[in-house]
Parts: C-alpha cells; structure tokens; sequence
C-alpha cells in the first residue's frame, strides 16, 4: 500500500452492465463473501449512528490485542444531508456495508478486489482507482490513514487503516472497508438516481425509502424543537459521565460487568442529537467546537475504561514486561 | 388454520442434529427463503426496540391497503428478559427474524414449514405442533390470532395474524411470522446453553454477546439513574406530541412529508425507557398503568395520522363510497 495511487485497468468508457443486482442481492452477496473469509456476520446496531464506524464492533473491537473480523450493514443516519429525498444521490439515511478485518492483512487489496468481482464487477472492463483520503473522527477520537476507492470515477468504498480508536493507539492495526451499497447498487443498475434502484425484483428503493427520506429530512431541517433536543443531549451526557465517574471509583474485581457499554450507548445518542441540532442550524461556530469536545471526551473515556476492563490494557502492559 | 393444535408429524424422541447450522447461516439462509418468496430484505430498526413488530415495517406498513412483503432480523432488547449472561436461555437482547406477509397468503403455514426444511429440520423425525397463543401489545394498541409453533416441545416461532395496528382495524390482514433465532440456533446445534451456540463456524455467541448480556442487565437492574430516565421518557413523550399536534393543525397538501415517522421514533424511545424503568423497580403498580396508556396514546395518533397521511384512510373511504 506504499502508492497512494493504485490503477488496476486502464480508462475505458464504462462499460454498461446489464440488469445488475438488485440492492438487497448486492448486500447478501457481499455478506456472504466476507463470511466465508471468517468474518462473523453482524447486525446494524440498534441505535441512531452516523456511520457504521460507530457500532460498538468497530469502535470497541478494534481496541486491544484480540483479532476479530466482522461483516454488517450499517443504516446511517446523516442529519445534514437530507435532501426532502429530491435530490438523487444525497440521503439522510444511507446504508454502509462495513468490514473489519482485525489485524489487517497483507493480501487486504486482492480481497477487496475479489469482493468487487464477486459483485459483478468485470475488472478488466473498469477503472478502478486507490486515492489517498485520510479519515478523521473528531467525534470518536478517530482516525485512520486511508484510501478511497473509485470506480469509473464514482467513489463506491472508503479504506482505512485505523490508527487510534477513542484516543488510544491500536496495536494491531485493523482494516476497515465501507462499501457505499446504495451508490453501488446506482452504479451496478446503471440508474442515476438511487430512487430508481430495484431494491429487490420488483420493489424499488423510492417505494421502501422515499417516505423516509422526505420526512426526516423535514425533521431535521424545519422541525426539530431545539430546546428540546438540547436538554435530550445534556441527560444523555450527564448519564454516561455519570457512569463512567462510577466505573472509576471501582477497585479491581468490582469493575467486571460494569455497563461501561451502556455509557457508550449514550455517547453515541449525544452524537446523533448533536447531528441534528447542527442540521437545524441551531449550534453556533464557537459551541459547535465545544460540542463535539463533549461528546469526544465521553468517546475516549469510554474506549479507556473499555480497554481496561476487558484486560487489554494489562495484557498489553504485560507484553512490555516480558 | 381452524384447528388451534396441528400435529405434523408423530412424536419421537428428538432426532440428534448433526452439527446444525451456524447462527450467522442460519440468519442468512431464512433470510435467502423468504426474499426468495417476494420479501424484500429490510435492516433491522436503528433503534431500540423489544420486538421486531416494532419495526415501522411492521408497525406501519400493515396499515392500509398496499401489499407487503418483507423479512428483517431485529436484536429485540428487554430489560426486564437480562441475567446478567448467567441464564442459558433468558437474554436481554435476542434475535428475531421477522417475516410479514400482507395480504397473508392462503398457504403461508406451508411456506412456514418449508423454512424449516430450508434450515435442516427434518419434519418427519421431528414433533411439530401449532398451540393457539393470541398475542396483544398494549403499548402498540396491536393484536392479533396467533399461534406458537413448538418443536419437539420448544417454542421456536410466533404466527400472528394482524387484527389491529396502532388501534387501526387491518384490511387486508397480515400474518407475521417471528423465528426466535437464538433458541433454534441452539436446537440446531443440540446446545443447551445459548453461549455455547456457534455463531460462525470459529466464534462462538458467548464472545460475540456476553459482555452485552452482563453490562446491559447491570445497567437495567442495578445503575440506571431513575430521574434522568424518567426526564428522557417525558421529553420524548412531549416532542412527539407536539408533533402529532402540529400535523393535526395543517390541512390537506400541507400534511404531506410531515415527519410522522419522527413522531413514532419517540414514540419507540418512549417505550424502551419505560421498560428500563419498570425493569429498574422504578415504577409503581399504578403508575405502571399509567405509563403504558401514555405510550399507546403515542402510537394510535402515529397510526391514524400514517394512515391518513398515505391516503390509506382516503382510499378505504372511497372503497366504501364506491
């Protein structure tokens, strides 16, 4: 991965599939090829997120010394980025193919590539390029070193490299792929607006999504009692600081089982409020910054007191000492 | 479906399994059959829910006249269902698979048992029984006939045919199948403990979910704050509300896009909390009552103001004139 630009075919003018998959087949083929290369299929998590970064099996799993590998979609919630569904390629709602490969490995190209060919991707007839695109989550006190992926010049996957989950260094490094399904299934369907995608056969994604989008846009944008999702964030982080004070004052063995999960759940719910109180336009510059610091602060101390209690942090130390 | 018992096969002793499918092929493969019948594939809801009948794919979709046919799996949280990962079979978070078919189709417990088949359970040395179980939702103001299917004694599906849906008379009626995968996982496999279950054929459910089971059931028992609960409870409560209040304000055009959808995510975040409430002791008998009659009051003006605003209600009117 030393060049940041990586072209596998040469530039031809796309060629045009014929009747791709459908977006629900899209998504079954991809779990079922990241399964069979030991992933552990997931479910999205269960609570509103911007992105499929923040289910507690990317976040948390990617902490401490123990491999994993794991596969699931992820809806994702992005405030500001609903367009009333009129716009044919911005959602509010967007759906993330995420997988985790933990420690990342060497071959992590070949496989991606064969999950496009999987897909129907023809490679040879396709311009596929790697552009250096670096990820930051100030949120999460995230980052990664990373690449996105184009096809025919359309960005269809994010690659990174992670190098530091809530605050801490990672050892081993994970891989994280997000595949964009919704601009896939565009692509591989030759549509070009993602509400004429066949979801399945014969329903397409207008008739699954478009109520959705036209209505959480108009949440977001015009309807959101700011006051209201104001003190909605401020009990979520009052809770989850509240428990993680709590964690602290435990010694030793009384910290096991402790909900440090349930902190982080509150954390990822002041996340969403805080996405939507800047979508209704009703954070100023100078708050927005001390907001996210907030909601970062519950984020690192979450993914400390996490790595401790799982023993991660100790085994790590021991590995210093030996 | 006359006969409430329905007997498929003559009992005997539980034909050992060999080496029954894995949770994760197991999700898979039911997912595959039904999509396979006209489901589309849908994610399970990004919030948290106790049932999957809490899906706006199931809550709403059921209303009016419009066919549907879908399949979703939804981790289902109860509070009050957690032991802390000590019980081999109580969870405070399971898997429901979810399957909703409207109208629902003449020969849907044929269908029903060919999943079964389609998973590895042989009918013929298995014991299949139908046990009449009509299931109610207070808070949803739903209801339905149903049945439990049990196999070889153990209950491992709910058959509901829809009445009611947010206080709405259902025409047609749906029929919802829901697969309670952990427990058939564990059939499967001749498992006693749902730990001990192999998600993938490496991992197994304990390292997959334990930690959830121990930390959720520690935060619905025993640290969950009581008053800020209650505070998010009422602030969800009087956001949905209002919005259910202003929709009524408008008048015909104007109701279209009206974030109804909004309104019945409160709705469902008013549910859970006050399932962590009455799991957390936090609620008397009387307030119990209470507590419920204010959700429900939630979910039937959700309903009717769907139902309306999807020209359902319209349509049915006409049906009537006509």
């Amino acid at each position: 991965m030393k060049k940041h630009v990586k072209k596998i075919a040469d530039a031809k003018p796309a060629a045009k599939l014929v009747k791709g998959l459908s977006f629900q087949d899209l998504l079954l083929k991809l779990e079922e090829y990241w399964t069979r290369r030991d992933c552990i299929l997931q479910q999205p998590y269960d609570i509103e997120v911007g992105a499929g970064t923040m289910h507690p099996e990317t976040f948390l799993r990617v902490l401490g010394p123990e491999p994993y590998r794991v596969v699931y979609a992820q809806p994702s919630r992005r405030p500001a980025d609903g367009r009333y569904g009129e716009n044919p390629n911005r959602l509010y709602k967007h759906t993330q193919l995420q997988v985790i490969l933990k420690p990342a490995p060497a071959d992590v190209q070949d496989l991606y590539l064969e999950s496009l060919a999987a897909v129907g991707i023809n490679l040879k007839e396709h311009d596929i390029r790697f552009e250096e695109d670096n990820w930051e989550s100030p949120t999460l006190g995230a980052w990664g070193i990373g690449w996105q992926v184009l096809l025919d010049g359309q960005e269809i996957t994010q690659f990174t490299y992670f190098q530091q989950s809530g605050g801490q260094n990672l050892d081993p490094i994970s891989v994280e792929l997000t595949y964009g399904l919704d601009r896939i299934a565009s692509y591989l369907q030759g549509v070009d607006n993602v509400f004429d995608v066949r979801w399945s056969e014969t329903v397409t994604y207008r008739q699954v999504r478009l109520a959705e989008e036209q209505q959480f846009s108009a949440y977001s944008f015009d309807y959101a009692d700011a006051v209201s999702t104001r003190k909605q964030f401020d009990l979520a982080e009052a809770e989850s600081a509240r428990l993680l004070a709590a964690y602290a004052s435990l010694k030793g063995p009384q910290k096991k089982g402790f909900p440090i999960l349930q902190a982080y759940d509150l954390c990822l719910k002041c996340s969403h409020l805080f996405n939507l109180l800047d979508a209704r336009g009703a954070i100023s510059v100078t708050e927005r910054a001390a907001m996210i610091a907030r909601v970062r602060k519950l984020a690192i101390r979450v993914a400390a007191a996490w790595l401790e209690q799982s023993g991660g942090a100790a085994r790590d130390a021991a590995k210093v000492v030996a």
